[in-house]
């Protein structure tokens, strides 16, 4: 295919930076791979409302289907987000002939396996690079680059918002509504931020991910998800002060046969490369049998990284790069939030008296839980203070099992608060 | 292709790297890919020395030729190294119609072209993921990741011999040859280091990056080329007061349609992501005009990260994926170092007099050069003490006119430093 006619379905932020990059890189684009990129039409129900760019005469239309039913489209691409109708659209495009790119990790990570089934059926390819990570080419890497490997862990910040939050915090000491409210007067957060910041965002990608890395299913609904709008300023002095930072991980990886699959605020040791990544930026440390260890930095949102994501995938689509079907067909078991191991670390609220130390300690002791470190401050007059452990690691269902214990003692003031640390153990 | 069969020339480090994963990830390849990897023939002039694996009987052979006459391999990786006679082996492959894998940079950053041209006019496909960053897939990000950007600028730091070098002179204050003498006994460094420690490797990394970025043929004469074996522990101390490390980077530009391509140690803000990299880890900071700012960090050596890589580009030779021809034609002009521009650190080595910052400074506004800050430490009983100046961008030719003048003053006591900076101007 020397010549590729593309629709663009969806003309918001990322549909206008792809239709930008169509537009002012086809020379360069056709000097390296010979292939020339023909932007025939996009649709948006709003053609009225001013873009960065304007489109040639005719172009811009409001109506998808016109698209889909273009014989001349060789490649759709569904830039509208969420599941309806994104989803109609790229099944109509694959049955009607049509080779799909989509950005949609919503649509992918809960409707993947039914959309790549179909795609292999017809022998069409989906191109996906820009639904994780933005500009950062993860899923080629994971897919091509990283062939050769079986893959053995991959740790993700993968959700730009979340990341800018919790920079925020670490950076000016403010608390979580502070650090919201300015992610969202900078346009790094919605209106509504619920998808990235209670982490759903986050776990779309890392099904995605988990599916590249191990060949399984699309497995959405097994993936644990857990938000930050708990995560205080002061769970992140205190992680400081054990020489960690917090983080929003999505976190897999595969140990004895088994997958783990989840997202949720992580405390990480500060010297670690992942650990310094800071604001809107995202990267994902890929860990590989023959590799070792490999990390990719890089923008995960924004129109124009994201175009260029985009733009990739339709170019491999030309070249017949992308042209194997994925096989998502291995049966791993996913394991429940419980059965996982980690380190932990607690912060209790408890009275300020003689004993409670032990009393907590002697609970943990019960449920097989070793603790690391202890940090317990100052006397307070309101009576209550943090007492703040670090624990060896321990198995999940014993934490909580131990946590339902604790927080019904008399010297425990207010509910426990836990999060999850991964790193060495010391 | 679905079963390729697959010689290699070289068994040594990677060449059994190589071997390893192709025996041991066959199953997984063929899953993933549908491609089948046969081992046909492994040649090596040294059959009998044990090494990791051992091979089915008849593949280890002593001739290389027998590998580049055998009408049924596809494709022969060159893991021996150096120009002579690699070149012959591979330029040998490719008349007899093979597909090509090398390692190799310092053959492609020299003789690439040659090579290149021949392989187009053939319609054959060169692997060289290998030859740069190890298993870090730079090449694949640069060619097809990152396809639809022009791109702006490349750091890297590409060789793990001298960044294991300046990071234990950075965290332990040792010297150079103390430093030089570890990585050795580590075995990171080769008995004669110099092409690790003078930068050679890294200009020949850098060459093949720049040809990738921007399209112009290999130039690895046209490669300023400084290495670290001049960097002292206390300009590593210096470095760190203003907030700065050193780091042997490779960088490669593009102002105003002309290309910088240089070599050299480098001080860099020591909050970057880039100056947190140590040890034998290699990464490359890629600015593309869309994307923005991406890095890639891992391992840029060793048995089986380097094999990963080879093992790559086989299965897209395979796939067909590599199939473009590099068209390494465009005609941009490359600077020489004195024309570049640069914020500069200087060492003087100054006699504790009065005036002798005036008298220097005086130099420095004369060519100007314009100063940013000044360490000027204690007294010293031999009389000299050193004088340390950062400046802002300045021309490197004003630069070398100015030192000359600086170093024929009479307070001035010994040959003076200099160091180039990167980072946003203060």
């Amino acid at each position: 295919m020397k010549q590729v006619k593309v629709g663009i379905i969806g003309f918001g932020t990322v549909g206008t930076g792809t239709a930008k990059i169509i537009l002012s890189q086809r020379e360069l684009i056709k000097k390296r791979t010979g292939i020339e990129l023909i932007l025939k039409k996009v649709a948006d129900k709003d053609i009225k409302r001013p873009r960065e760019i304007s489109l040639s005469e005719g172009v811009l239309i409001p109506d998808a289907w016109k698209i889909i039913n273009d014989p001349e489209i060789d490649v759709v691409v569904e830039l509208v987000g969420g599941i309806h109708p994104a989803k109609e659209f790229i099944i109509e495009a694959l049955k009607k002939g049509k080779h799909v790119v989509t950005a949609n990790k919503a649509l992918l990570a809960e409707e993947g396996n039914e959309i790549f089934s179909i795609a292999k059926e017809k022998g069409l390819q989906v191109g996906f690079e820009a639904s994780v990570g933005g500009g950062i080419p993860i899923i080629k890497v994971m897919r091509e680059g990283l062939v050769a490997n079986k893959m053995l862990a991959i740790y993700g910040i993968i959700n730009g918002t979340t990341n800018f939050i919790l920079t925020k915090m670490t950076n000016e000491g403010i608390d979580f509504q502070d650090a919201l409210r300015q992610a969202q007067e900078l346009g790094y957060a919605e209106a509504d931020p619920t998808l990235d910041i209670e982490g759903i965002d986050s776990s779309h990608k890392i099904t995605i991910l988990a599916s590249l890395a191990y060949g399984i299913p699309l497995s959405f609904k097994k993936t644990y998800c857990e938000g930050i709008t708990k995560i205080t300023a002061q769970d992140i002095a205190f992680a400081r002060e054990f020489g960690y930072k917090i983080k929003l991980l999505a976190i897999t990886k595969i140990l004895n046969g088994e997958i783990e699959l989840r997202v949720h605020p992580t405390m990480i040791p500060e010297d670690y490369l992942i650990a310094k990544v800071d604001g809107v930026f995202n990267a994902i440390y890929v860990e590989g049998d023959s590799v070792g260890a490999t990390l990719y930095y890089g923008r995960g949102a924004g129109s124009m990284p994201t175009g260029s994501a985009v733009v990739a995938d339709i170019v491999d689509i030309a070249k017949g790069t992308n042209s194997l079907p994925l096989d998502f067909s291995e049966k791993y078991s996913i394991k429940p939030i419980e059965e996982i191991e980690s380190m932990y670390y607690f912060r209790f609220t408890a009275l300020d008296r003689p004993g409670v130390l032990s009393k907590i300690s002697g609970v943990f002791g019960q449920h097989n839980i070793s603790i690391a470190s202890v940090i317990q401050k100052g006397r307070s007059k309101a009576g209550a203070v943090p007492l703040v452990i670090l624990t060896h690691k321990a198995k999940e269902k014993d934490v909580l099992e131990a946590l339902e214990k604790i927080d019904k003692l008399p010297v425990v003031a207010a509910k426990s608060v836990f999060i999850r640390v991964e790193g060495q153990e010391t």
